[in-house]
């Protein structure tokens, strides 16, 4: 017998008509006389809901509070399953973090699960019935709630596989498995079948919207195969799962391109160098929020000056001017901007053994005219800052040069 | 140092505004050096919603997954009073029912609170918070969400103020107390300053929709003083207490009158007069879950045949009637139904040691040519079923025979 985790996102469950669809997919794969656990999210659009109104409460609304608040969506969700799995004669209850119960720790709005006492609920599955729990939430030492942050259902479905030693965890979702491409961009991109953790944490944080980085990361780190697929359309989706021999694709080195929009690329030109000054301009960034992702810094040729080259999002160019403009610990000849460039990366485990990827990766580029501003690698990505209205030229030649096509 | 318990119905928590309202009385009273208890319902529209909810995923929603949807609405609440109120400095905390805990015993839905584990609340309390319970809920032995049905947050607040010892229990709500009568029925109705806990029980079982009477049976019960007032205007309200000696109106026997109306009136002729033949027609009544009000039996003059007569709420007559006619245990000659009649009743703790009210109420009655259709007596209350038109007659005749004008 066989220990299935379903994880549902907003999406999935956004509709009454929705639940009843997915409580569908949860009898098929019980009526294959597995043990199924349900993992919900909150029903798409009310956690923003909610948040709207705590906002309207408070400007600074307290952050445990929050948690009590937010969790709510998930507990309606799950209620509603439940009750129509139970309408189909099946025993099946709702399980709130509090009653297995699932105990997390950090901070309330962005806890980590810590443990999860599994007594109880194997109790209940061992009697046939079904749970269906809350995602995206726990309580902590002093039994009050907590959630998991962004794309926190996640974390809870691959916490729950790892405690209760799941066989199977299949993410369902709006989008039928990862692709090589983002299929709105390159109409040649494909699903991918299988994919490997530390690609999918590359493709994850550099913009393919499936799954959050941090969940990928928690499955690696406890070895958890998850299954991503559609619960809209019944069609085979992606395994992100630990290293793998590539059979079908022997040659093939790259598994995925992604890319972001709406970088911004500030240039500080004739900073003084003076050790710390990177930190210097970027501790003020920090603390106001504001995500530096690519940075490259020229050695100057005299050893007194540099230009230091980074890039953020768009929407905080403005921001970012005036902290760098009112930082009086800098000192620098020239700031400029850019706006509307676009990331784009290539992304797979066989570049750490293949020479020349970077080489085949500027060529294409150059064949079709596109400009590179800033190069950025790790041992599995490559990634490149273009201007944005080079994006799908830019993928459609990557995808062809990487034989993804 | 008080502790005070205050409870807020639906209505006064209905909007965002709202909110911002009531945790100014809340703060009115901490500033006064009470602790305070804050139980709150949904905000108003919340449980129906949820309800709708229920029941588009299965016209039979498990009565257990009822409990955990609709339990969501008061911690919504609950932690939007508790954020505004740290908004405005003040230590505050949502309490969950699972959290303190509040114990039930009892069917889904349908709960009572058994007992109160104080300890952690209480301590809560002493540290100088104001914790925001979670009102209509509780959990069971199972640790299982459970509610305590309709009006079940005024029993939540008794139930704390019970537990807690509090000194004072104010329930706020969208009237500003109980009246002598309907003030859009009669507007020389004036606001009752004190009002007996059997005065009240009548008074609510007979249509004064402030409280609910089990609650006001609680409060009798653990001898709870209860104050209601409005959360909306800032006024005396009226005091729901055990008996007292009425010094400012020392000739007032008469407390209240109250109305319903949509009554419906059936009368079966001819009923084979045989032991257990009531029995015979109320029960499948009862178990349809028809309310059957007021019943009177004509004794037969050959002992054979009865007449009996007796009063559903109008939207009752149709199931009721087919009942009946398919009821093949019992036999009568005529069935008859008289639609749009109202009750009105005089409710008073004097009337027990006054002689002579049934008389003087008759006579008010007759002195206005309004036919009384059927009479029911308690030890503190009349009611007289007469036609819905002469209501606000009637009622304006009785209120100011009984000096209540």
């Amino acid at each position: 017998m066989k220990t299935i985790v379903l994880k549902f996102g907003g999406t999935s469950v956004g509709s009454i008509d929705r639940i009843k669809k997915v409580t569908k997919i949860i009898l098929n794969h019980k009526r294959k006389k597995n043990r199924v656990i349900v993992v919900s999210s909150a029903m798409s659009g009310v956690t923003n809901d909610l948040v709207k109104k705590s906002k309207l409460i408070s400007n600074n609304f307290d952050k445990a509070e929050h948690d009590v608040l937010v969790s709510t969506g998930e507990q309606v969700a799950c209620a509603l399953i439940a009750g129509r799995l139970n309408h189909h004669g099946f025993s099946a209850r709702s399980w709130m973090s509090w009653q297995i119960p699932i105990i997390t720790d950090g901070p309330y709005s962005n806890a980590r699960i810590d443990k999860i006492l599994t007594k109880d609920l194997q109790k209940y599955l061992k009697s046939g019935g079904i749970p269906v729990v809350t995602g995206f939430q726990g309580i902590n030492n002093h039994s009050r709630l907590t959630t998991l942050g962004r794309g926190g259902s996640d974390a809870s479905a691959i916490m729950i596989a790892k405690f209760f030693k799941a066989d199977e965890c299949i993410v369902y979702t709006d989008v039928d498995g990862i692709y090589t491409t983002d299929p709105r961009l390159h109409k040649k991109a494909k699903k991918i079948k299988q994919i490997e953790y530390d690609e999918m944490l590359e493709m994850a944080s550099l913009g393919s919207n499936v799954m959050q980085p941090t969940s990928v990361q928690d499955a690696k780190l406890n070895n958890i195969d998850i299954s991503v697929k559609s619960s809209f359309i019944s069609k085979p989706g992606t395994l992100i799962t630990k290293s793998f021999k590539k059979k079908e694709f022997s040659n093939q080195i790259i598994t995925g391109i992604s890319s972001t929009k709406n970088d911004a690329k500030i240039t500080i030109a004739g900073v003084k160098d003076k050790p710390g000054v990177a930190a210097l301009i970027f501790e003020p960034l920090s603390k106001n929020l504001i995500n530096v992702d690519m940075v490259v810094q020229n050695i100057s040729l005299d050893g007194k000056e540099t230009d230091l080259t980074f890039t953020i999002k768009s929407e905080d160019v403005k921001k970012t001017e005036k902290i760098i403009k009112g930082n009086k610990k800098i000192s620098y000849r020239r700031l400029s901007f850019d706006k509307n460039l676009a990331k784009i990366s290539i992304i797979g485990v066989g570049m750490i053994t293949a020479p020349g990827i970077t080489y085949r990766m500027f060529k294409a580029l150059a064949s079709k005219k596109i400009n590179i501003m800033v190069i950025s690698t790790s041992e599995i990505k490559i990634s490149v800052l273009v201007s944005a209205i080079h994006v799908k030229k830019a993928i459609a030649v990557l995808h062809k040069e990487f034989k993804l096509d």
